[in-house]
């Protein structure tokens, strides 16, 4: 690697106290980058002061002072100063085309917004500046937080062209010591401007507000240009390459595995599916009909489950009434038992349907049905096979209509395969990576990660240090039992059966209120988790998850299994389309060896990190349901 | 980077002469991987003799001495000594369970094939092995290309589990210098055997002959534990992570761009749909009934215009008759003519169904008609309007029912776009990656290049150092009409009209023939590219193609439009869908900027690289149509 950096070297000179080099272009356009003036610095540029550079970025904010009147003020005012920070928002505002939202922004944004709109709505808001005045231009070229101020005397540039959020300009100056003492330590005196690329005020959704946001989402071409965004954006970024290093350094081999895919994964997913043509009837439908002949479906029964639960609840509080809460109980679990005969008996029609009634493809471009790929482990267990150790790292899908803000319909997951390996290795190289991924991060972006500290979640910093120095919390799927029966809080024992699926609310109990840290629950009943982990001695199988406070489970992993009889038998018990397995099969008939993996959630494991609380704020073009505007 | 290779620096004591180093465990399995012992060393594992290590992998070949018989010969056969390099071909042979493939195989393999198929043909073929009797097996682990002699006693396993080519075993021995001079200069000794995952001999495809690669698509499950296919998947691997490494030296940031998409950015590229529900028709199909009424397609054109071409040809070898040839070219002529009328009104009805006559989706998972996206430079765009540099690396699919040895319905494409860049930047980047790549795999995984250059193709080495010292030809697009008109090979002078595409076979000639390297190829005509490409002022638009030898065209890059009145015009001349590229169109309302970037075809370039010339052979799981095992 090291004969690589000597361009990143000269662009970064780096440590304090040497002696000032001239600043060089980005080398694929005339342009310095603002990273090369201000990252890993403390003199925020004044080494620099005296040279010549051509720098390019979008105005954050703006103001323009008349050549007559007194200095600006200290600084031109930055977007951190006007508003307090608050939980999760923005350095941008919105002015929204829609009187809906730009109502909420009236409320939220006071007499500051309803001004920008008057001005707006005003068709001359006030005279033309006087001929001779002064931009000050707040600029950022997104190759770090910081931002460049650029002057700009109004016999360079029409001074309106230059104001509004959003304009782009590529401009050549001096960097000097500021004209008046303020934030800055530096400012760009324009010479020239050589480009301007002007805004559509009227319609350009960003201000130098901030903004929530979920209101930015539907603006995914705009929002990396908010700083907050872009922030996350360079972390992901960080992250991604992250990921490649920690699996370069321990000899594992890159393998894509492929997007479309005719084999399941996951199990009994809702998988999106690829056509050039033809006429598909969706599975969902036929089971459906089903449920409409019984007048009974696992959604009605899981409905009726929550409402018992919150009945217990009630009861339990108001402690009036013993043996109202005792049969509450018993139907409560009774209501929870039909619930699991329901369910697996849907993953069993599922599975049937899948077998005997896909739909005809003949016409399409694939002879097969082909899918959006769930999860490429089954696919790497392939090339661990025969390479070793394998990792995939791309685009998997699935079709659930869920409103969570832990899910979207297409994420991109980590997937480790090794073969000679077994559970434990398969959990000491996940945490290894974890750390590894906290690690990188706090060390090579600090910058970013202070950004993050102070404008998203204050406990970021302390939270990466102790992911670093710690290790998480490694239980069984019977010691998180014992310890959720245990709990003090009592109200939603019943749910606590073996067998169950953990919920994210005893997810959260554990890692957010028990151990206040990363959890690993291990060794699962078989019925959890599918039909390829390895059934342990005890009937139990050789699964893991690893469970972090606030997001939930990022990484999951297993053993999965060698044996052919075993694997076979499963296929059978779970009524799956054995044709669909047969190559996988094959590795178990030919040379077979124990192996393990895991599936590290890329998109979860950026929110752990930035703290904040929605997958769509960290995917570049966040899709949801009836959304997809590109 | 530095502070992260401890490990690795562990496993790979690397420097001849010095001291043996003991030979750590991969860190996730109790196993000492092959690299570790044979890797970067000329000594051939030599250093290490006396040490006791446990190792994992596959039998690769086998022989079985009897105790009281006199010692092994020189080596066990390595199978490059069975049978002599060949084109493409393969260290395993392909036991196929279809008959027509095992009577190609017998005419293939010649006697030893037959040997080895009445072997299993007849039910017990031999009597029972002695009681004392050594196995000698070679072993691969797929960590390099080097294989490793294990002794194995008949008191220890039994032989016949251990023989068939593809078992696998784990096995703790003694390094020792072997009992019989040959090729190894080592050999592990067998104490203990842990694992032994056996071979269903009669249905494994494999073999210890080679086979050539079409026959083992089939199977591209096993297909990785290959020598040929093992080496270019490890080459693979290494350059994707020489893709990241080279960006970020370079200071761009990784953008994950969607995969469903609603936005075509390649023009007009056949598109997978994603669905999870509904009754669509392809948008082809009402193509082909407007084509049926009119009882003339492009289809038969294009049929056309190949028969007339070669009857052109014919006439020119015959020389008989001058009159004849010149109503021949005439003739052919007019047919091109027709047909590229016909192509271009095919892109503009095909707009049109795309603008007005989608089907209804309001069943479906998205609102819109969702696609598998073709290209995500126009998604990187936006990213560009706010982070600068920005590139992104994922599979991109294009549905185009074809057979060409280059093209497959998935591919993964590295795509970089710049901010405040042009043209020649982009050429400059895209040169300088390619350039990056060779010079990484050739540095950095000399082992796997040796092995290429041994097997696959001898120029191999060559070529790549040919790249990292030279520079590609750099001609515009009529230069390379001026050449193609002067080669003194008239045969197909006809087609050279400008406006027209260059043909693989004019991209040939110029690479293979006229500059037998690299050609960049610059200012096309506007015809020739999308959109979105920036026109230039004498109307040509501002898109190079980086072309090589063999393989064709490896990289696409332009400057792509700024200015909003050009490419609204450009929108409206082809009758796009305007309001598909709405979100397009806003980053040139808002803060627009020149910016230029490529896409480089990846798989295509490890054809370049490895001297393949079928793209499924470096696909991990190749998928052709009608095909889609798993």
């Amino acid at each position: 690697m090291a004969k690589q950096n000597q361009e990143t070297q000269t662009q970064e000179p780096g440590s304090l106290g040497s002696k000032s080099q001239p600043l060089s272009n980005f080398k694929y356009s005339n342009r310095v980058q603002l990273k090369s003036i201000f990252l890993n610095r403390t003199d925020g540029g004044a080494e620099f002061i005296g040279q010549t550079v051509v720098v390019g970025g979008w105005v954050k904010s703006s103001k323009e002072v008349e050549k007559s009147s007194p200095p600006p003020p200290p600084s031109t005012p930055a977007p951190e100063n006007e508003t307090p920070a608050k939980d999760i928002s923005c350095v941008e505002i919105f002015q929204s085309r829609i009187p809906l939202i730009r109502n909420i922004m009236e409320v939220l944004g006071g007499s500051s917004y309803v001004s920008r709109k008057k001005l707006r709505d005003s068709p001359i808001p006030k005279p033309l500046p006087p001929k001779s005045s002064t931009a000050y231009l707040l600029l950022t070229d997104g190759s770090c937080v910081a931002t460049l101020q650029v002057v700009v005397e109004s016999s360079i540039a029409t001074p309106s062209r230059l104001l509004a959020t959003g304009t782009c300009i590529l401009v050549e100056g001096r960097i000097e010591r500021p004209s008046a003492e303020g934030k800055h330590a530096i400012q760009l005196t324009a010479d020239k401007v050589l480009h301007i690329g002007t805004v559509d005020v009227g319609k350009y959704p960003l201000s130098k507000k901030r903004i929530p946001l979920d209101m930015l989402r539907d603006y995914s071409h705009f929002r990396p240009r908010t700083t907050t965004v872009a922030t996350v954006m360079r972390v992901r970024s960080a992250l991604s390459f992250a990921t490649h290093s920690f699996f370069k350094d321990h000899a594992f081999f890159d393998v894509q595995v492929p997007t479309i895919t005719t084999t399941d994964s996951k199990g009994f997913s809702n998988m999106f599916q690829v056509t050039t043509s033809g006429n598909q009837k969706a599975d969902k439908e036929k089971l459906s009909t089903i449920y409409e002949t019984e007048g009974v479906s696992l959604e009605t029964v899981k409905e009726a489950a929550k409402e018992k639960s919150k009945l217990v609840e009630t009861l339990k509080r108001s402690e009036s009434n013993k043996e109202a809460l005792a049969a509450a109980i018993q139907d409560l679990r009774k209501t929870i038992e039909l619930e699991s005969q329901l369910e697996a008996r849907e993953k069993k029609i599922f599975g049937t349907l899948l077998k005997h009634d896909r739909v005809d493809s003949s016409e399409d471009f694939f002879s097969t049905q082909t899918y959006l790929t769930v999860s490429g482990r089954l696919h790497l267990e392939s090339f661990a096979s025969a390479l070793g150790n394998v990792y995939s790292f791309g685009p998997r899908f699935q079709a659930d209509k869920t409103d969570s803000a832990k899910h979207a319909a297409e994420m991109w997951m980590v997937e480790a395969e090794m073969a000679f390996a077994e559970l434990k290795d398969s959990i000491t190289c996940a945490n290894d990576l974890f750390k590894y991924l906290c690690k990188w991060v706090l060390e090579n972006h600090s910058d970013d990660v202070k950004f993050v500290g102070k404008r998203i979640d204050n406990t970021c910093i302390d939270r990466l240090r102790e992911i670093i120095s710690g290790s998480p919390q490694i239980i069984s799927y019977n010691e998180a039992l014992d310890v959720l029966r245990k709990a003090e809080d009592k109200k939603s024992e019943a749910k606590f059966e073996s067998g169950a699926r953990l919920t994210s609310d005893h997810l959260s109990y554990l890692a957010d209120i028990v151990y206040k840290k990363p959890v690993i629950i291990h060794s699962y009943p078989k019925e959890a988790k599918p039909f390829y982990v390895r059934v342990n001695d005890d009937k139990t199988v050789a699964a893991f998850d690893l469970v972090v406070p606030k997001v939930g489970t990022i990484i999951s992993g297993s053993q999965n299994e060698e044996r052919l009889t075993v694997i076979s038998s499963r296929i059978t018990e779970l009524g799956l389309p054995r044709e669909k397995y047969e190559w996988y099969l094959d590795l178990c008939r030919n040379g077979t060896v124990k192996h393990a993996g895991f599936t590290l959630n890329f998109d979860l494991m950026i929110l752990y990190i930035t703290g904040l609380s929605n997958v769509r704020d960290v995917i570049p073009f966040p899709r949801s349901h009836g959304k997809a505007n590109n």
